[in-house]
């Protein structure tokens, strides 16, 4: 028999050793899938947050609710700690209902559904009523000047595009209007902003959320509502008849002073490297009208579902693993920001973080704020979610609460669910429990559960010293 | 300067033809997603179909009011030709609601929710009234035996499983129990049978579906329905405490003489091989609970999307492209055997034929009936539908009314929607309109009109006497 040269041998023996931890990585994960399908526990959670609870915005007694009772199921969990850490967030108040109607001349008015902005100023008690200039972005305010928009409401109606695969980014090419569109306007003297809801369906569910008045003064303050997208067209086609037409809206949402809230936060301690962090989460504040199933409900139980899953499953983490419910997504980001601010101050190594805040769908894959050779790294792990019909891993873009833990070297991530149906339900009274199915909840879940494991196992150590820019 | 020998300018060439021919399939592939996404049809021809004609039953009113709406539609779109294709169907009716309890002893009965099976016999007029025993599948009557079956209502009881991550694998686990188990059950003397709804959901809707007696004499088939899972859960439970409560169930349904009825076909002809032919479908019967919707409303509408998407696109197809609406395919498939016989008759050359008949989900991909060499050229393509998020390409499945179109040389395909929620609806009262979302049907359409364009161009001519068995 002829000598086999030791290098082949090592290769051997090299290709078994990853041969049979790449088996039982398969049966891992195999594990936590079964564990989520089988006996999952995200969806009698997401039950008890929409339907028990409901809506949850920064600084409202439901928020407070929703802090005692998740950290109460952690806590049943058998984590190694959970605690809360304290955050100061903003209050604002919805109020009454709005109201709102057109008054075209010589016909009567027509009601139609709008929302306060939130972070909008009310109108006058008596409402405010005043001509309409419609516009197609805020681009356009320059082109029609303050001639044209002093002393109306200016009328946002881009829609998002319906040719876009990804809804994300149809929404990205919108939400200026709805974000910067009052204090844009208010420069050029308009007394009031109604933007077209952030929908490709055309409903009357009009989709709130979050706008600025950046550095406006108080005085120059305009209210901001969102109209759903059948007003809107509606709206648009009246006016193309009659541009002397008077819309009508009052509002009485009010700001308070901020208030104290929390993150809540569960980890199990890692068994070899106690001191890495590796980081799942969502954020546990909704907007005020429906139940915030899917924003961001759904990652909330996911990602306290993805510690479940390890304990059921009997997976050990080397690593320590940290739940985090970011309190403040919707309307500040005060959550995310502290416990980042936390983790600098005690020297906490993150090495990975991950968020899911883009509904509870059938999960497709992640996104990947990391360095290339951290990505390829990933990439090889593609073989084992395709069993699981995970195809999709792209970089750029995570989550906004682990945002500000990006540094040099920790990787983020962002669950990226089939996103076709999100924007039907995003903020609006159409986001609730119903909208959400029970396997493709857990589904997300599990797939996150297994990227965390892969993670947790393999790490990035071999590449931290990497010297390339992180994209 | 050196010679560039002939051998690599003609690979170079080779090397731009591929590069420009690709390029060009990439912009046609857009502009049929673009023509979907922006100026879709297919999701008010399925409202019209769901909500101005409803469930449609072979042989019923609703079913000939479908052959005659989308006969007129198809009319519309300036197609070369549009006619109906006459075929024999079963007709089956449900006659008045069934109605079902359960009556435990020295208890207040409990109304359950049932359906009968398609085809199933009914009920004495008086109802039926009988001891139950419980069993997991077909494979438990043998272990009971006609000593503890005869005379009794079998409950057959095995749920799907939920640990798969393809529903169809769940389901094609338990349909034997609807499908055979009166016939079954009847021959170890059972007098009726009770089958849980084939749905991962627990609910109060019973799913029906189609059930044969086999060879089974008139005199011995016995009545068979759909109990809802929540309730076939709550029987189970009740035989847990008391093995001797009663079953009473009373259905109406009806067996008639076959009745006429209609496959709806139209086409483009080929500009090149007019004689080679394309065969993209759906069909057009469902049941009568429901509206169809996705079964398989979505299919029909997306089919006749594609030819719509080719006119509007400016896409001249080479070979001819048909549109076929089968009849029948719930309780008999006669549309898609008779599509078959007559296509061999005419002697017509087949070479593609793709179904959709999964559901109006957002489409994941395709799985194929094809030979190794047919499937990998198919696979060749892949790049060009990442765009779109399509990933999944698999071998094994397409179509059940294209089936009978299967050949040597014919590939077949299914479009692949994702699959979680299907079940939810199949069969059932909740399969509405509502359920199907108009982007994700829209996507289905666009991927569907982009494999058929592919297929169109490059065919499978060279690799048709490829002398490989196919699978």
């Amino acid at each position: 028999m002829k000598k086999i040269p030791f290098f082949l041998i090592l290769l051997l023996a090299l290709n078994a050793g990853a041969q049979s931890n790449s088996e039982a990585d398969s049966l891992n994960i195999r594990k936590l899938y079964d564990v989520a399908l089988l006996q999952g526990q995200g969806y009698a959670w997401l039950d008890h947050l929409s339907n028990k609870i409901g809506g949850r915005l920064s600084g409202s007694v439901n928020a407070q609710r929703a802090v005692d009772y998740t950290k109460a199921e952690l806590e049943k969990l058998g984590l190694d700690r959970v605690w809360l850490q304290p955050v100061m967030v903003p209050k604002w108040t919805r109020g009454n209902p709005e109201y709102a109607y057109i008054q075209s001349p010589g016909s009567p008015s027509n009601t139609v559904n709008i929302l306060a902005l939130g972070g909008s100023v009310a109108t006058p008690d008596t409402g405010l009523r005043a001509k309409v200039i419609e516009v197609q972005g805020i681009e356009d305010l320059a082109r029609y000047g303050k001639e044209q928009i002093e002393g109306k409401i200016v009328f946002y109606n881009r829609p998002m595009r319906a040719d876009l695969i990804h809804t994300f980014e149809a929404y990205g090419g919108c939400v200026d209007q709805r974000y910067s569109g009052a204090a844009e306007a208010a420069k050029y003297g308009a007394v009031g902003v109604i933007v077209r809801s952030l929908s490709h369906k055309i409903d009357d569910y009009p989709h709130t959320g979050s706008m600025s008045y950046g550095d406006l003064p108080n005085s120059k303050r305009i209210p901001a509502a969102a109209i759903s997208t059948k007003d809107a067209e509606y709206l648009s086609s009246l006016l193309k008849l009659n541009k002397d037409l008077d819309f009508y809206y009052k509002m009485n949402c009010r700001n308070f002073e901020d208030v104290e809230s929390y993150n809540v936060i569960g980890e199990i301690k890692g068994s070899e490297r106690p001191d890495e962090y590796i980081v799942v989460g969502g954020h546990l504040d909704s907007w005020d009208v429906g139940d915030g199933a899917h924003d961001d409900g759904a990652g909330v139980v996911q990602s306290m579902e993805v510690l479940r899953l390890f304990k059921e499953a009997g997976v050990r983490p080397k690593r320590t693993i940290r739940v985090v419910l970011f309190m403040n997504e919707e309307n500040g980001l005060r959550g995310g920001n502290k416990y980042a601010e936390v983790a600098k101050q005690n020297g906490e190594n993150h090495i990975f973080a991950l968020e899911s805040d883009s509904g509870g769908f059938t999960p497709r894959g992640f996104s990947f704020d990391a360095r290339d050779s951290q990505f390829e790294k990933i990439e090889s792990w593609k073989p084992l979610f395709e069993p699981y019909l995970i195809h999709y891993f792209a970089r750029g873009g995570s989550g906004a609460d682990i945002g500000p833990l990006r540094n040099e070297s920790t990787v983020l991530a962002g669950l990226r669910p089939d996103s076709q149906r999100y924007f039907d339900h995003h903020h609006a009274a159409t986001d609730t429990f119903e909208s959400v199915n029970k396997r493709e909840l857990e589904l997300g879940a599990a797939t996150m559960a297994s990227l965390v494991y892969l993670v947790d196992k393999y790490g990035f150590d071999d590449i931290k010293n990497d010297p390339e820019i992180p994209k």
